[in-house]
């Protein structure tokens, strides 16, 4: 008989929907070594709780994370809340052995971010960051074929992700303030494409050679007030890097791209051939193979929704779209793959590997800061 | 408290997991005035039909579609069975005062297909049919915006639906026997883009004035087997016809076009303006306004993911795409809107309403044999 | 040394300059076997003829055609002129042994365009029709492609011309008026994908199904006036046909489509691969090749500006674009090179060639009247 | 009468090939003040000087520019040679009260553009940059279309020009040896992008904040040889950077981007709208409009071809496409218009504009040496 993963929920907002949804939609369209039992989800409003649990079947509700770090029936700490709260319930799961896994970025803080390290380095359980976007088919495609040679020698990493909804208008959410959110574009969107740049290349950034951050919005309303408040965190961020294997590199992070909606976008010239990848259009992969000949070379369009996608045989038929939430019930089915000890499809974030990409972010930070170029060796 | 609304489903298979991700999916992304209770799931193979009712939460497995016809505490028979099979089950559930939601085409033959209109008619129960793509947002905002005016006087509509698998490799599965089927691309495909025609424009075809059916593959692997048998029904269709407002209308549906996976396009040009789909980038519009001044105009890609799309306030934050299932969860949440006596966000297709689909397909299949114009007067 | 060729061209609109463009542009750009020479431009207004001629290069001017007939210094006579003054001039031309390059569609009437064919039957000169899209190097490279058999079997052809500016405010030009252009997006546009399709498959159309003829709007100003004229001609037709291999064909024509400008577009799906062009991306060609591994297949844009691709070689180094006019330019070089038994870089339309398309262009207005199905050999 | 204008051309390749048809095409193409006369070409290999007179219309030869300099016919001279011989004719020329037209970058040496600068200054010629791509139709509309206040104020610059034909099988060009060309791609490439940025802004850049400039292919064949030399270019420049308004800027120039053929590419965000340029779709440009409706809103794709876009009255109906070289030839029509005091399109760079560009150029080189962040006032 399949055994039962008991989990725990911390946190009912955007990011507790789209985990209530991907270890449920898991179980559904997945054929999984292990069943996802949703024991409990911990908030503050109990009323909200309630609906909230009894919408996406979680059995049971608790009013403090410490409750479900003591319960053994839960093996797995999911953390949904604002990015100074991952830390203290991360530890402390890790310290009591549950697997842990944890909204991106790590924290909202570079200190944070290290404790939360350390603690799954040390502890028995696992750890693992939602970087859900490693789970788009065409982004897994794209990091099976630069491991196969695809590219050769890689020259450049084109990065950015742009978003349009950070105007003035916009009022001063969570999401502006840097006592909760540790940053800006940078935390919220910089942190995905570190994080893809390196899952896709497999090398590691080295250097920063120069950084912008920006805040063109300082004074939004208050929710639900006439009154104004600060926003203290960057706009964008830009920055310019060198990977290890010497490939050149480039970041960009903004909320105030008119136009551009969700638009993670990466791309990867090597000297045998380039990939690019838009989230706008996020079920396509485009490829260009050098080896073509030159008179019918160009970018193939590539529609990964065939079975021999990744991901897409869990699914539909070929030929059938995927969306948003589904990165994250791959990720979740992968995550209980994992945790069975089977194989996942691409491989799972860590925490010690978030913590490199955090390491990169605050490089981009102090490069802004200090105007120069800072190798990553000068960041802890 | 929400009152509970009983559905049975009969068949397992492709659309048998579209329906009951559908159902359940509608009840926890979107607020609904009744609950959707999967009672009942109907199938002929015990172990199949267990596997699925757990993995999908239906309370309770049944042989036969009559069990479920008989029982009070269904209140919906979802059909999700073969072209053939649809007739029987239906004008059954709906003599018993049964709402009845079918898969598309309405049915095999124009026949069956009359005898289901006929019982919706003088049923208490309510029809309904799964044309799902007119819950895609972006063609449900294509309707509002014909609705309102934008597009003028209506001179062309210009749909196909394009596929790529049905080649001489693949073997002969119940969609290639005219027996089972009743068409092939035909009922298939154009079933889909003379809905979305009718429905977009708000107006009916009167005459087809010509109209191509072709079979290239002939013959097939019967699967599981070395042996042959006879592929009977049509690779492509392709017609042309007039609407009664006398716009131009061309449809074409194909197994056999490479290249093209699911390309379900519709386009309609108008004095004022102009609109485009095309499912393989299902998120998006395109959107031509006439009236905008000649040195900026041009063909707008509205990505429709705000909350001010329609259905989109239930899903995700603005800006997050959804993929194929994701019709089908929004007409599960429309039907069971209209049940309790609230608005579909567009209107459901009744029987009365793919009826007249099904005489528009039967006015094509007339005109290909016989080479001639064919009034849609002439089909019953 | 390179012996000279004597032009004289009729007709000095936009054709007239096109073809002038052509002719000097090709003796700038391209190493040529003999020299055009702009000998003679014929035109009834002499002031605006002495313009022409001194912007353009042509040596001397004539008031009628019959002068350059006359000439022995002409070899070529070049017909830019509307569409019935076509037969007259070419009919003689070529009697006097003069070679004839006539714009498109070859005449305004089946009648015309069949006394033209006989005469360059019978004549010394040659014959050849500025179907100009026959050599972007985008469809000279399809062409290529079809020949070396990367499309395998075909199963389709699917053309569509789509423009915009004939709606009701657009006044009555000759091109709205039966007398002058014998038919109105029919003649115009159908005549260019017709020419394509029969072109790039080298298989001939067989059968028309069905055909859709309409005028929307009938009533135009007379321009320079307040009065109104009528507009007798289509603004709109659309047919389906088959190819003698067997492939199922559609083409549709309209000046009514807002949002197309110059959507010149035919896609070929095959057994093996599919292309498609577009003109208004005109230095691309798609290609979806069949044989490709299933991960990652897809459609590959082809900007077709390497000297490898056709014509490109003589232009600007790789990857510059080029434009609308090229396509006259890169013909008038295979005119001359063919005159000087050479080479063209793919087939020149003759007018046995251009024959054919106007018989196809005729069986569809005979089936969009008749209501039925008309075979190619009931057109004389 | 209309005036005549002598020119002399110097350098006979691409650039010379580029010049020549656009002064041709001007004359045939626009209704000018004033006629160029195409008088004297400068090389130094007379056969092929002679060939290049005859092709493009040049009336005589000269072996040296000192002879067009001392030319009292010659009212323009037009450099189009390596970036190593700009500066020496173009000071002469000016000192000689000649307009000058320089092929960009303005030098292949800030000290070098400086004197070309100060003789520019204190001249009484006037001086122009082949800055071709400002006189794109799209280009030249985005500019406009900033002047009305369509994107309010502006937040982010994105500009790169990405190109892949310099990988390690590209043979030893001019254009690889620093002693000819200054610098690679930057110079090259990131010259056009920096003009782009100012021009469609209207704004300067005021910081470099941080570079990369790399080499990846530092040795490669000498033509006609089997030796091997070394390139000492750079293969690509990146650079991020701040404008005195306020926005973030970055740009990248490479010649190692597989699948890249000519993507000159500049977007700019601003609060009320956005608009973006690709020049391997240089008809075209794409405009978001942010005070468009929420539920409609998206990028338009503005076709570029109308006779209300800039410079399109002058070539073809509506509709039609353009390529890359008229961009020069729009350039050509406005150098002719402003010696005659009319107006141009869009501004035409001079000297003093060129050599802000250069310092931009200089600043980001000096950025990626001392890895810093560089103030544009401390370039000379």
């Amino acid at each position: 008989m399949t055994p039962t993963v008991g989990i725990a929920l911390l946190g009912t907002k955007f990011m507790g929907k789209a985990h209530s949804n991907a270890w449920g939609q898991a179980a559904r369209f997945f054929d999984l070594p292990c069943k996802p039992k949703l024991a409990t989800v911990v908030g503050r409003n109990q009323q909200e709780l309630d609906a909230f649990a009894e919408r996406w079947g979680w059995e049971q509700t608790a009013p403090q994370w410490q409750d479900v770090v003591a319960d053994d029936a839960i093996a797995i700490v999911d953390i949904a809340t604002p990015n100074d709260v991952h830390a203290e319930p991360a530890v402390a799961a890790l310290a009591a052995g549950k697997h842990v896994v944890c909204e991106k970025p790590l924290a909202g803080t570079l200190a944070d971010a290290r404790r939360m390290r350390d603690a799954a380095v040390s502890s028995s359980g696992q750890s693992f960051v939602w970087f859900n976007y490693r789970r788009c088919p065409a982004i897994a495609l794209a990091h099976r074929m630069v491991r196969d040679g695809r590219l050769g020698r890689i020259y450049h990493v084109r990065a950015s992700y742009l978003q349009s909804w950070g105007g003035p208008d916009t009022p001063l959410l969570w999401r502006f303030q840097k006592a909760h959110a540790g940053s800006g574009a940078h935390g919220d969107l910089n942190a995905h494409i570190v994080d893809l740049a390196r899952f896709l290349t497999g090398d590691e950034i080295v250097e920063v050679h120069g950084a912008i951050e920006k805040t063109f919005v300082t004074e939004r309303t208050i929710p639900g007030t006439d009154a104004v408040g600060t926003s203290d965190v960057d706009d964008c961020v830009s920055f310019l890097a060198s990977l290890a294997g010497g490939a050149t590199a480039s970041f960009e992070a903004t909320r105030l791209a008119v136009g551009h909606l969700n638009r993670n976008c990466i791309e990867i010239n090597g000297a045998d051939g380039s990939l690019a990848f838009d989230f706008e259009d996020m079920n396509t992969l485009r490829f260009c193979d050098a080896s073509d000949p030159a008179s019918e070379r160009g970018w193939r369009r590539i529609v990964c929704t065939a079975a021999e996608h990744p991901y897409m045989a869990a699914w539909w038929p070929d030929a059938h779209l995927i969306g948003y939430e589904h990165g994250f019930t791959n990720m979740a089915a992968d995550v209980l793959r994992v945790l069975s000890g089977a194989q996942a499809e691409v491989p799972l974030p860590t925490f010690v590997d978030a913590y490199e990409t955090q390491r990169v972010l605050e490089a981009a930070l102090i490069a802004a800061r200090e105007r120069r170029a800072v190798e990553l060796t000068e960041v802890p």
